[in-house]
């Protein structure tokens, strides 16, 4: 398990790589986000889009992947998040496009109120292929600190 | 097709709603965001969620799914977003909820670079079938002017 006790303030972490497919795209866009330009070919030539690009929603959720697997993958006892801050989506996503998702911890303290309970804040940055920054955002993330008789 | 002139500052809109099912909760988190507290009921039953409670980025896609709706009939000549501020998730959204979407234009302007684009801001607030707020965010909008032949 990793508690807050483990995370260290400036860390930049590269959490891994997600391959942004058609399929997927038209799919997630179906579902959740059907305006044009997610979706046909011809309505998202006449945008400054240009082709079709992926939902801002869609590359958050693919972003979420690489980051909850690490998650998971080292036990990081995680409660969840209580918001994000200064989400910016810089560049179209398109598919065809991998993206790559790093991760620094920007600060992190106890909970005033729950002492088994520590609150971090990360900046995550996604850049493309072509190392084009194009999505960033801050996360505030709650997590267990390490039990005393550990 | 609805312009950027065609906004209100201060007007409240009643999106519409989203049944929350246990079955599309679990196939997001399976995909997206396979914490334990999206995906197992023991797991989640361990932390303050109680249980199995929906990623933060479903609702939010759950949310724009609302959204998306009503601007794609509403011919709104969006051109997506350059960002988001201030999403919070103030409380779990479970199976079996209904979500609720509002949204109040804050200010508009005309674009400072592109004289035919103007960028709008509305706060989204969701709530639940108990008319408990649980997601409010910020979003910056990107919209077409009305084209002065019109």
């Amino acid at each position: 398990m990793q508690y807050l006790e483990d995370l260290e303030v400036g860390t930049e972490t590269y959490f891994g790589s997600y391959e942004v497919t058609r399929e997927e795209v038209l799919e997630f866009a179906g579902k959740y986000d059907p305006q044009p330009f997610h979706l046909d070919d011809d309505a998202a030539a006449a945008t400054h889009f240009g082709r079709i690009a992926a939902s801002g929603w869609h590359t958050a959720a693919m972003v979420m992947a690489v980051i909850a697997r690490n998650v998971v993958a080292k036990g990081q006892a995680g409660l969840g998040s209580p918001g994000i801050d200064e989400l910016r989506w810089l560049k179209p996503v398109y598919p065809g496009d991998t993206l790559h998702v790093r991760g620094t911890i920007i600060d992190k303290r106890e909970s005033r109120s729950k002492p088994d309970i520590g609150i971090f804040r990360t900046k995550t940055t996604v850049t493309n292929q072509d190392d084009v920054p194009v999505m960033t955002f801050i996360s505030n993330v709650l997590t267990r600190r390490r039990p005393a008789a550990d």
